[in-house]
C-alpha cells in the first residue's frame, strides 16, 4: 500500500534533524566566552523559558479547550474526523518544539558569537549561522516526521473505503485539517512574542535611552534582559513557529489537493500526485544543508561579501532542488512533468521576487529608504508619512508577482487536465507554494542568525567587551535586517499561494460533508444531482459562490475588515505593553536605590514578568478573532459567506501584511543609515526623528505584520475544520 | 411615454436651486466686514480662482482625450452607446459647477462669517450654515436637472427597440456611463484639492508656526493665503464634487437595476422602478430644505447646542423622507411597497450608525481619542501607534453596519421577486444608497460650514480682530470636524452600496455587449444558449464569476493592493508637495527683506502658484491607475479578473478608507483636547507629539482617505465603459 517512495520522506527527516544537532554540538563546542558574559547569557536563557514555560501553559490550556470541541465535532456530532482532537496535538507540539528548539540554540549562541565576535567578524557570522542552521533544519525534519508519522498512521487505520481514491482524499483531508495545531501555536507565538519583544524594546528605549540617557543594552537599565530575550522569543522561537507552519500548510495543502485533482486516474498515479510535493520537501531540505556547508568566507572578507556569499548558498541550494525535482518527477513518472515542474519553479523564482523587492524598498542600500532618511530633516511627521507612502508603494510588486506566479502555475498544471480542470490547476498552485518554501532550511538560516548577532551585541555590551566587539555585532545585525525581510516576505507570499489551496481544499469538503449530514440529492441548475456525484462546479453553484451573491461579497468585507480589526487589536496591544513596562522600569530606577552608580543589580525577572503577563493576556483577543469569526460567519452567511471571507482575509491581509512589513523595515533601516553618518548622524535632529520612525515601525515590522500571514491560514483551516457546522446549520 | 410623475424630478431640481440661490443671496446681503477684511477674502477667493481654473483646465485636457477615446469605441467599434462621448461632459460640467458654486460662496462667506462672529456665535454660525446649504443644494440640484436632461434626450431619441422594456435597460445603462464625467472629475477634484490643502497646511505650519514661531493664519506668513485657498479647494470644493459623484452613483445605478430587474414585468411598472429612486431623491432634496429652515437657534445657546440643533435638523428631514417615501411608493402603486421602503429606512440607519461611529472615534467627547491624546504623553511614537490602531479597531462597526444594511435591503426587496432573483434584491441594495445619501441637501449644509469657519477664523486674524472672534470662529471649526467625519462617513458607506449596484450593472452590461460583438450562441454548462436568452446565472456561469476561478481571486489582490497603491502614491505626492511649499516659504523669508516686522508683503500668490502647480502634476499619477487598470486587467484576465479587481477595490478600499478617515480625524481631535487644556495645554511636549500626529493625519483624513470612494466606483464605471474591449479582447 505505501510507496517504497514514501520512505525517504522520514529518512530525510532523520538525516536533517541529524545534521541539525551535528551543528548545535558544534556550536557548543565553541568557547562560551568570559564568566561575565556566562551570567549575562544566563539571565536572558532563564528569562526566555520562564517566557516559553508561561506561553505553553496557556496555549496547552487553549488547545485543551479545543480538543473538547474538536472531539464534540468529532465523537457527539460526528461532523470531523475522528484523529482530529488527538492529531492537532502532534502539529502543535512540533511547532512548539521547532520554536523552542531554536530558543535554546539562540541563547546558547549569543554569549558565543559575541567572544568569537571579539576574535574577528568572520568567526562572529560563522556562529551565528551555523545556530541558525539549526532552527532552519529543525523546522523542516520536524515537519517531515510529523506528516510521515501520520500518513503511516492513518494509512494503516483508514481501511474502510470502498475505494482506494476516495481514501486517499480522506487521509490527506484529515491530514490537512490537522495543520490547525501548528496554525494555532504559530498565532500564539507570533502575537505573543511579537507583543513581549516589543513591549520591552519600547520600553528599555523610552526611559533608559530618552529619560536617562543611557547607552541601548546598558547593564543598569532593568528592561534591558527583558529586551534581549524579546530577540528570542519573537524573532527565533516566532518564527520558527511562524515558518514551521507556512511550511506545513504549503505542503499538506499540495498533498490534499494532489488527492483530489487526480481522484479519477489510476490509484498509483494519486499517491505519486500526492508524494510528490511531500518529496520535494525532503529533497529541498538535504539541499539545504549542502548550501549550507558550501557557504565558505575567506577570514578578511567584508560583511557585505558575506552577505553575498550566503546569497549565493541559498541559490546554489534552489538551483540543486529545479534539478533534483525534475529527477524525482522523472522517477515517479509523473505525467505533465514540465507542468507541474514548471510551477515548482515559478514559485521559487516569485519568491526570489518578493525577497528582492523587499529589499530594494528596506535596504538603506537603495533610493527608498534613503528617501525616507532625508525626510527626516523635516521631522518626525514627514518620516512616518514617508515610510508609509513607501510602504503602500511597495506592495505592487509582490502583489504582481504572486497574480503573475499563480496564472503561469495554474495554467503549466492545467496543460494535463484538459482546460477545464480547476482543480489541476489548483494543485499547480499549490505545488508553487512547495517550490517557494523548498530553500527554507538555508532561508531561514540566514534569517535567525539575525536576532543571535542582535544577542551577541546585547551580551558584549552587557560585560564590558572592547567597543570593536559591540560594533562587529551590529554590522552583522544589520545584515540580519535584510534577511529577515526576505523570510518574511517568503511566509507571506507562501501564504497566499497556500491560502488558494485551502480555499480548494474547503470547497473540496463540502461534498463529503453534504455526505455526512444526510444529504443525498441536490438541486443543480434545475437537475436533480445524487450528492456523490456533484462535481467542483457544481458545488458553487449550488452554493452560489460568485461575486454577485450579496452573502460572498459580505463575507470579503468582513474578511478584509478582520486583516484590519487584528492589526489594530495587536498594535494597540504593544502600546498598552509599553505603558506597563514603562511604569516598571521607571518605578525601579525610583525605588531600587544604587541602580545607577552601579552598587545596586536592578529586578531583571521583573520586568520579564511583566512582558511575558502582558503578552498572554493581550495575544488572546486577536488571536480569538482569527478562531471564532469563521464559526459565526458560517452560521449566519453559510458556504458563500465562509468562502467570501476566506478571500477578503487573503487578499487584504496579504497586502496590508507588505506594507506593514516593509514600512517598519525602511523606518529600521532610515534610522541606521542615519546612525551610519547620513544627514548629521547620531544625535542629530535628524536621527531623533528616524527613531521616532522606528518604534512606530516596531509593531508593524514584528507584531501586526508577520501575524497576518498565520491569520490568513488559521481562518482558512478553522473554515475547513468547522465545514461541518457551516453546512449544517446554515 | 413619459409618465406625468417624472415632471416632478426637474421641478424640484429648480425649486432647489432657486432656494440655493435665495440662501446665497441671504448670505451676501450681511455686511461683508472692514475694508481688510475685504482684501484678504479677495486674496483668498482669486487664489482659488485661479486654482480652480488652473484645475479645470488640466481636467479639460484629460475630458478631451477620454473624448477621443470614447469617440473611438463608440464610432469606430460599436462597443459603446453613441451619446456617452458627449454626455459624459454635463456630469463633470455639472459637478465640477458645483464644486465652483461651493468655492464661490465660500470665499464670499468667510469675511462675513467672521464679521458676523464679531457681534456673537450665533451670528457667525448662521452664515456659516445658511452657505453650506448653498454647496448641498446646488450639489442635489444640479444632479437631479442634469438626468431629467438625459431622461428626456434619450427617451425622445433612442427609439428604435423592439421592445420597450430592453430600450429602458438601455438608456438607463446608458445614463449610468454618463456619471464616470461625474467620478473623473470629482477625482481630480478630490485628489488635486488633497493635495493643495494639505502642502500648504505643511508647509505653512512647519515653516511659519515651528522655525519662524509666528502663529497660525499670521499675515506675514507667505503661506497663508495658499492655506485659506485650500481650505476652500479641497473641503469645500472638493467635496461638493464628491458628494455629487456619490449622489449620482447611487441614483443612477439604481435606476439601471430598476430597469433590468423589472425587465420582466409590464413597462410602466418597470418605468416606476426606475423613476422611484430618483423621485426619492428629489423628495429628498426639498425635504432637506425643511429641515434647514428649521434649524433655529437661541441667542444665547453654546456652540454644543447648536451642533445638537443641526443634528435635529437632519433628523427631522430624515424622518420627513421616510414618511414622504413611503407616500410616494404608494402614489406609484409600486409592489412590494414595505420592501423598497424598509431598503430606503435600512439605508438611512446603516448611515446613520456610520456617522456616529465616526463621532464616537473621532470626537474627543468619547474615550478613544482621549485614550491616543493621552498617549502623546509618551511622545510622537505612542501617539501615531495609538492613533493607527484606533483607526484600525473602528473599522469594525462601519463594516459591520454595511453588511448587515446590505443583507437586510437585499432580502426585504428579494421578497418581491421570489428567493433566487438577485436583481431585485440587489435594487433593494441600491435603494439603500438612495436612502443613506437622501438627506444630502442638509447633511452637507452640516459639513461645509466647517471649512467656512476655518476660513472666517484665518481672516479674523489676519485683519487683526478681537482675539474674542477667533476663539469664536475656533469653536465653529472644532464643531465642524465632527460634522465633516459624517460626511466622510456617507461618501463612503454608499459608495460601498453604489459599487455592489455597479457590479450587478456591470455583469448586466455583459449580454448587450455579447449581443453587439456578434456572439450569438455559448454553451453553458453543456447547454448551447442563445445569447438573447442568456440569464444572469448563466453569465456567471459562463465567465466563471465564482471565487475558485484564479482569475477572479488574482483581479482581487489586484484591487486590494491597487487601493493602497494609490493611497501610498498620494501620501508621498502631499510629501513632495509640501517640501516644494517649505523651500519657497524659507526662499521668501530668505529674499524679501523686511516680512517679519511688517515693512514688506510676502509674495502670497507665488505659494498658491506652487501649490497649484504640484497639486496639477501630482493628482495625474493616481488618477491614471483608477482609469487604466479596468482596462489593463480586463484585456489580461478578461471579465472574471475585472469582477474581482471590482471586489478587491471595493472590499479594501472600503475598510482602508475608514481606516484613513478615522485615525486622521481622531489625531486632529486629539490635538485640539489638549489644545483646550489637558495633558499640559497648549506649548507642552504632548502637544508638540499630538501636533505631529494631527500633520500624519493631515494627508490621511484630506488627500488619501477620502479620494477612496470615489475611487471605486470610478474603476467600476470604467470597467462598465469598456466592457465591450474585455468581452471582445480576452
Amino acid at each position: 500500500m505505501i510507496p517504497w517512495y514514501f520512505w525517504l520522506v522520514p529518512l530525510a527527516a532523520i538525516f536533517v534533524l541529524y545534521m541539525a544537532t551535528k551543528f548545535f554540538r558544534m556550536m557548543k563546542a565553541e568557547p562560551a566566552g568570559t564568566d561575565r558574559m556566562i551570567e549575562i547569557a544566563a539571565y536572558v536563557r532563564k528569562g526566555a523559558i520562564a517566557y516559553l514555560k508561561q506561553q505553553y501553559g496557556v496555549v496547552a490550556v487553549v488547545f485543551v479547550l479545543i480538543s473538547i470541541f474538536l472531539w464534540l465535532l468529532a465523537y457527539k456530532f460526528h461532523l470531523q474526523n475522528e484523529w482530529l482532537p488527538f492529531a492537532f496535538w502532534t502539529a502543535g507540539i512540533c511547532s512548539g518544539l521547532a520554536g523552542f528548539i531554536g530558543m535554546q540554540t539562540a541563547t546558547q549562541a549569543s554569549s558565543r558569537a559575541a567572544f568569537a565576535a571579539s576574535k574577528s567578524l568572520n568567526h562572529g557570522l560563522r556562529i551565528a549561522f551555523r545556530s541558525g542552521a539549526v532552527v532552519g533544519l529543525a523546522v523542516v525534519g520536524l515537519a517531515l516526521l510529523d506528516y510521515s508519522f501520520w500518513f503511516l498512521v492513518l494509512n494503516f487505520f483508514e481501511k474502510d473505503m470502498p475505494f482506494p481514491n476516495d481514501r486517499m482524499i480522506v487521509i490527506t483531508g484529515t491530514m490537512l485539517t490537522f495543520a490547525i495545531g501548528a496554525s494555532l501555536q504559530a498565532l500564539f507565538a507570533r502575537v505573543g512574542g511579537g507583543i513581549f519583544t516589543k513591549a520591552a524594546d519600547v520600553g528599555a528605549d523610552l526611559v533608559g535611552k530618552i529619560e536617562k540617557g543611557i547607552p541601548e543594552d546598558d547593564p543598569r537599565n532593568p528592561a534591558t534582559i527583558a529586551d534581549n530575550v524579546g530577540d528570542n522569543v519573537g524573532d527565533v522561537a516566532g518564527m520558527g513557529a511562524d515558518l514551521y507552519e507556512s511550511y506545513s500548510g504549503a505542503i499538506l495543502a499540495a498533498a490534499a489537493l494532489g488527492a483530489t485533482a487526480f481522484a479519477r486516474h489510476d490509484n498509483s498515479l494519486q499517491m505519486k500526485a500526492i508524494l510528490a510535493p511531500i518529496l520535494m520537501g525532503a529533497m529541498g531540505a538535504i539541499l539545504s544543508i549542502v548550501g549550507i556547508l558550501v557557504v565558505k568566507t575567506k577570514e578578511e572578507a567584508t560583511s557585505r561579501a558575506l552577505l553575498k556569499s550566503l546569497g549565493n548558498g541559498v541559490k546554489l541550494s534552489g538551483l540543486c532542488i529545479l534539478l533534483a525535482a525534475l529527477f524525482v518527477l522523472a522517477i515517479l513518472g509523473m505525467p505533465n512533468i514540465w507542468g507541474i515542474w514548471g510551477a515548482l519553479a515559478v514559485g521559487l523564482i516569485s519568491g526570489e521576487v518578493i525577497g528582492k523587492t523587499s529589499e530594494y524598498y528596506t535596504s538603506q542600500a537603495y533610493t527608498p529608504t534613503r528617501c525616507v532618511a532625508r525626510q527626516s530633516q523635516t521631522g518626525p511627521a514627514t518620516v512616518i508619512i514617508g515610510g508609509i507612502g513607501l510602504g503602500m508603494i511597495s506592495t505592487a510588486v509582490p502583489v504582481l508577482a504572486v497574480v503573475v506566479g499563480t496564472l503561469l502555475a495554474f495554467s503549466l498544471a492545467q496543460g494535463f487536465g484538459g482546460e477545464k480542470d480547476i482543480l489541476m490547476g489548483l494543485y499547480g498552485v499549490s505545488i508553487a507554494a512547495v517550490g517557494m518554501l523548498s530553500t527554507l532550511g538555508i532561508t531561514m538560516a540566514t534569517d535567525a542568525y539575525g536576532p543571535i548577532a542582535d544577542n551577541a551585541g546585547g551580551n558584549a555590551e552587557m560585560s564590558g567587551l572592547d567597543a570593536e566587539v559591540r560594533k562587529r555585532t551590529d554590522a552583522l545585525d544589520a545584515l540580519g535586517n535584510t534577511t529577515a525581510a526576505t523570510g518574511k516576505g517568503l511566509a507571506i507570499g507562501s501564504a497566499a499561494l497556500t491560502a488558494l489551496a485551502l480555499l480548494a481544499s474547503y470547497i473540496s469538503a463540502i461534498k463529503g460533508t453534504m455526505v455526512s449530514v444526510g444529504d443525498e440529492f441536490v438541486v443543480v441548475n434545475g437537475n436533480n444531482i445524487p450528492v456523490t456525484a456533484l462535481t467542483l462546479n457544481d458545488i458553487i453553484d449550488y452554493y452560489q459562490i460568485h461575486l454577485l451573491n450579496p452573502k460572498v461579497l459580505m463575507g470579503l468585507f468582513v474578511g478584509a475588515m478582520l486583516s484590519f480589526l487584528f492589526c489594530g487589536l495587536s498594535i494597540n496591544a504593544v502600546g498598552r505593553a509599553a505603558a506597563k513596562m514603562v511604569e516598571e522600569v521607571r518605578r525601579q530606577f525610583r525605588e531600587i536605590v544604587g541602580i545607577m552608580d552601579n552598587t545596586a543589580v536592578p529586578d531583571y525577572a521583573q520586568c520579564v514578568k511583566i512582558s511575558t503577563f502582558a503578552a498572554q493576556c493581550e495575544m488572546l483577543m486577536p488571536s480569538a478573532i482569527a478562531i471564532i469569526s469563521p464559526i459565526i460567519v458560517g452560521v449566519l452567511l453559510g458556504v458563500s459567506g465562509v468562502v467570501g471571507l476566506m478571500g477578503g482575509a487573503l487578499s487584504s491581509g496579504f497586502v496590508l501584511a507588505i506594507f506593514m512589513a516593509n514600512s517598519g523595515g525602511s523606518w529600521d533601516n532610515a534610522k541606521k543609515y542615519i546612525e551610519e553618518g547620513a544627514m548629521g548622524g547620531k544625535g542629530s535632529d535628524a536621527h531623533k526623528a528616524a527613531v521616532i520612525g522606528d518604534t512606530v515601525g516596531d509593531p508593524f515590522k514584528d507584531t501586526a505584520g508577520p501575524s497576518l500571514n498565520i491569520l490568513i491560514k488559521l481562518m482558512s483551516i478553522v473554515s475547513l475544520v468547522v465545514v461541518g457546522i457551516t453546512v449544517k446549520f446554515s
